[in-house]
């Protein structure tokens, strides 16, 4: 199967990246949102990331003209589909929205259209049935397209084997790292780490064991790593952190949920904020003394 | 109180680092082993340090003569420890074996010695009563000394206030950063967080959701880290791994440590027997292209 023209459904954030990088790729890519502003503004942001980009020394010389001559955005779904070898869905995190659109998906594209969602933490097999080609179905699940160059391809179990095939060489196409998941887990692999740390952070904070600063550092240190957990949740934003952490039962992850809600209810959701763990823009985990 | 001697009982491999550090920062050192032969590997052990941390560049010319001048090995414990300001017990990690030697340091060191030991995972106040001075006694916990620089500073509910911030001081003396950990807790910060990360791992692994290397890979691009959890494990050595996890009940690390028991059966310990989850000396989580 030759992939030409890739569709993306939602021209968010990550939407706009993963298409940028599809037409960088040299794919013909339809842009399509419900919301006619939005797609105004996935073209805005593709060319502040191409200057962006150009001037980074990360890619070569990329040919904005060209590129962007390869980017079709639409608000008609039957449009966007028309031509589309692979759809990569990325709207709202939201299990009745995107069971809406799959509906609608399933109806318009074409026969041999592969179906891909980029949801981040709900399961294919939520939407596989609904949008009437569960073989042609999987997760495929872009982490930033630019700096975190991860994909995730997570079937469900009635994915079809060479649907995983051509999704592992399509992700190498969009100069990712493919990262199989076997079968479906919430979360894949990093956000599974991820959590699980961050968890474990909490409850030491929770728990009066020790301070942020000093959880910082002993991972920072030991792991040469720029950040330690707290660092990490002011980039992901508390509220996000509060939205993930409040579904969780154990007592341990409840009291975290309960100290990020009294940040959340403060307004200092991290980094974005100004304020979180840390005080922005100039954090003190961040300092050059911090390791001394 | 103005620390000048500093007692290290037991001459293994991270008691011989502490004494070395001790020394090179200007403290006069007793190393104490009742082995004859382990302080002679030791002594032979920090001339080596010396030569590696001169050739490494991160420390400016060590003077070996002037530094190992201010080191006395003994298997005398009483003369170990007659001019003791403080004491870094470092012997076998194993409860009763603490105790018996923290029941003849309480008899022998002067009255004002501060006690520490550098357990990794028994607790202070398993030994404070023994010692008969449990306000002097604190956990004081190495890493690598010279790799990764970080003390935990542990108290026990009876340990002293003013004995935290002299041991907070001495650390920084040490070339440490020091971390205050609040409260009693077994492993610490750093291995809190590594155990929770390693499970997590553990859980994909045994779970069948993911293989080694994507569940490494996940998590060494989006952190840009060097290693993921199983790279790290093969460096920890999956014996050690498998002596932690197994102490743990719940039924995924109860699947992980069956795990790992099955690797240590095959004589495969990671990087140390030339196999684990990779295999050396050229494992490929560090070779160029497993990240592409």
């Amino acid at each position: 199967m030759t992939i030409t023209t890739i569709c993306i459904i939602g021209a968010g954030n990550l939407g706009t990246k993963i298409a940028l990088q599809a037409a960088i790729s040299g794919f013909q890519v339809q842009v399509y949102d419900v919301d006619h502003s939005r797609l105004q503004r996935s073209s805005t942001e593709m060319n502040l990331l191409i200057d962006q980009l150009n001037k980074s020394g990360q890619k070569t010389n990329v040919p904005s003209v060209e590129v962007m001559e390869r980017v079709y955005f639409t608000f008609n779904l039957a449009e966007a589909l028309q031509a589309a070898d692979v759809v990569i869905e990325s709207v709202t995190e939201d299990a009745g929205i995107k069971s809406e659109v799959w509906k609608e998906i399933g109806k318009l594209a074409p026969a041999h259209t592969i179906f891909t969602t980029n949801t981040s933490y709900l399961l294919p097999s939520q939407f596989a049935e609904v949008s009437g080609r569960p073989e042609k179905f999987c997760a495929f699940h872009f982490h930033d397209v630019f700096h975190s160059r991860v994909v995730d391809i997570m079937p469900h179990e009635g994915t079809d084997a060479k649907v995983i095939s051509i999704l592992e060489g399509l992700g190498r196409k969009l100069n990712q790292i493919p990262i199989l998941v076997k079968k479906e887990h919430s979360g894949y692999i990093f956000n599974t780490l991820l959590i699980a740390w961050i968890d474990a952070a909490g409850r030491l904070l929770t728990g009066e064991i020790a301070e942020v600063e000093a959880i910082d550092k002993s991972w920072m240190i030991n792991f040469n790593m720029s950040a330690g957990p707290f660092g990490i949740l002011d980039n992901v934003g508390l509220d996000t952190a509060w939205h993930i952490t409040s579904s969780r039962r154990n007592p341990s992850s409840r009291a975290f949920a309960a100290l990020l809600k009294a940040y959340v209810d403060q307004g200092k959701l991290g980094a974005k904020s100004g304020e979180g763990f840390y005080k922005y823009p100039n954090p003190s985990y961040k300092s050059v003394d911090f390791l001394k």
